[in-house]
């Protein structure tokens, strides 16, 4: 691993080079579409010549936020920078050059890059470069500041996840005197969403599965099912989360039927129930509280399955 | 209309006053509760006697952050506080005492007090209460900044609404590093809810009719379905605000049956409909982007009398 540069030598890296390509992440999400247009409005307000490498992964909703700013084909970089990018196996689609400068908020960083700042205790990359910019060019501009309040909100879940801290509010509340429309803003990002959307949301309420005096919850997404709801992989984000808004639940289980009938299970628990460590038993694995696995039967098997798994879980204390 | 007070006059009436009882308003809210008993927390730590109204319609979800501050039925108050309530037709079940000083942030307080607060540009009250106990006992106790986070983000749908400015991020920063436990605080008042609600919020998404292109949305809900459901009251707090979830909808028309059969009806709408103005064909009101009336015919003629009036105010541009 690369030693970790101070948000000042990052700063110094940045005003010494031009003609600079920012790599946002594969499926990009906010944050790392946020940061890496931001960082990029900055570097041009010093004059610079700075790029988005135009990840085809990016959706309709964020297209608005940074089609400007993605580099025409004939773009040749002489520095390369990468936004919210945890290691190599996250490169955007079409993208496999080396890269001089990693900016990220993953502990996990491989250190894939030349030179690499990481904090951790950042909620959002929005929150470095927010710092960043700072240092760079100064109070951020207006769509600096939209661009890094769809960053941080996005991350943090409008600032409902367990990753918030107080200065990820201390960066809204600049944000918004920095002039982010924080009220358009969170209405489209986090209070309207597709018809499908709502319509898969209404499926999953209106058919999850209880067990053990309702600390199992299972959903199970059929292809039959996902297709009645007319349900595109837009409309898929962050689904496993849904299941687990149920009061007293200590484990859900969103069951999705892969195109070949197997069954690709995610989990998500409370402390009551290692989610690693169930998914395991599958061949899968995870993190305490968000695991996944893929399971070699279809939806409904698959769920009997995690029901008898987590049973016992909870039942023997693991 | 009363004069309205500076922060510093409500603190120097509040310090030269002892046994002090503060009155919430009528179906408590996060924010009347959580602003009441921080308050109540602050004026014991200054040596007072304080307690809450004992409202009876608090719910079960927030009975636990307020209950140790309940008035015993034997307390004889000298000074009477309302917190967060705008006229004496909210004051709580029980209550029809007259009021000392009234501390709110609704620009529309009717001045029913001795002598009031009023700052309107807050988005919830808990931020005047976390400016006041500042003055009056210094900085926030663990204690009353849980109870003021829970005031701040339940009254601007965890910092979702339009009404939230940098302020209100700033506050809640502030109660962060007071030690406010906004992860568990979030999880419980946003991400988790009762199955009866996660049902109802499934019918809901699963049955809206959609007009007009889908600007005009309208759920219908029978006594009948809601019996189905299960739901209680306490599950239908803000239902209203769901069906305008749906991305490209201009008015979303919430029905519910009174139990004499005929139609309560709640409006919300964008710029491109007037709200009040669609209501006030039927005998209601309300404001330009949530409105309400009663129809006195039954839900499904309800619902074809507003599909009806709203595709005409689009059409005219009303």
């Amino acid at each position: 691993m690369t030693k970790n540069l101070t948000l000042e030598d990052t700063a110094a890296r940045l005003r010494g080079r031009d003609n600079i390509l920012i790599i946002t992440h594969i499926r990009p999400d906010g944050d790392t579409l946020g940061s890496a247009a931001a960082l990029c409005s900055a570097l041009r307000r010093l004059g610079k010549r700075a790029y988005l490498y135009k990840n085809p992964g990016v959706t309709d909703l964020y297209l608005p936020f940074v089609e400007k700013f993605f580099a025409p084909a004939d773009f040749s970089a002489e520095f390369i920078v990468s936004v919210d990018t945890a290691s190599t196996n996250l490169f955007p689609e079409g993208f496999s050059g080396g890269v001089d400068l990693a900016i990220d908020h993953h502990p996990s960083n491989s250190g894939f890059a030349a030179e690499t700042y990481v904090d951790g205790a950042s909620a959002a990359c929005g929150e470095i470069i927010l710092e960043l910019v700072g240092l760079l060019a100064g109070p951020v501009s207006k769509e600096e500041a939209d661009l890094l309040f769809v960053a941080v909100s996005t991350d943090t879940g409008c600032f409902q996840y367990s990753n918030v801290t107080a200065r990820t509010h201390l960066a809204a509340a600049e944000l918004i005197e920095r002039g982010a429309d924080s009220a358009r803003l969170t209405k489209l990002l986090f209070r309207t969403c597709s018809r499908e959307r709502l319509a898969l949301e209404g499926y999953i309420y209106s058919n999850m599965a209880s067990y053990h005096g309702g600390k199992i919850n299972i959903i199970t997404l059929t292809n039959a099912a996902l297709a009645a709801l007319g349900v595109t992989e837009d409309d898929m984000e962050d689904i496993a989360a849904l299941p687990g808004r149920l009061r007293g639940g200590a484990a859900s289980v969103t069951i999705r039927e892969n195109r070949d009938g197997t069954s690709k299970v995610s989990l998500r628990t409370t402390e009551e129930v290692n989610a690693s460590r169930v998914c395991a038993k599958f061949g899968g694995g995870g993190h305490a509280a968000a695991a996944g696995a893929t399971i070699k039967r279809p939806p409904r098997e698959a769920a009997e399955l995690m029901r008898q798994a987590l049973e016992e879980a909870l039942v023997g204390g693991e």
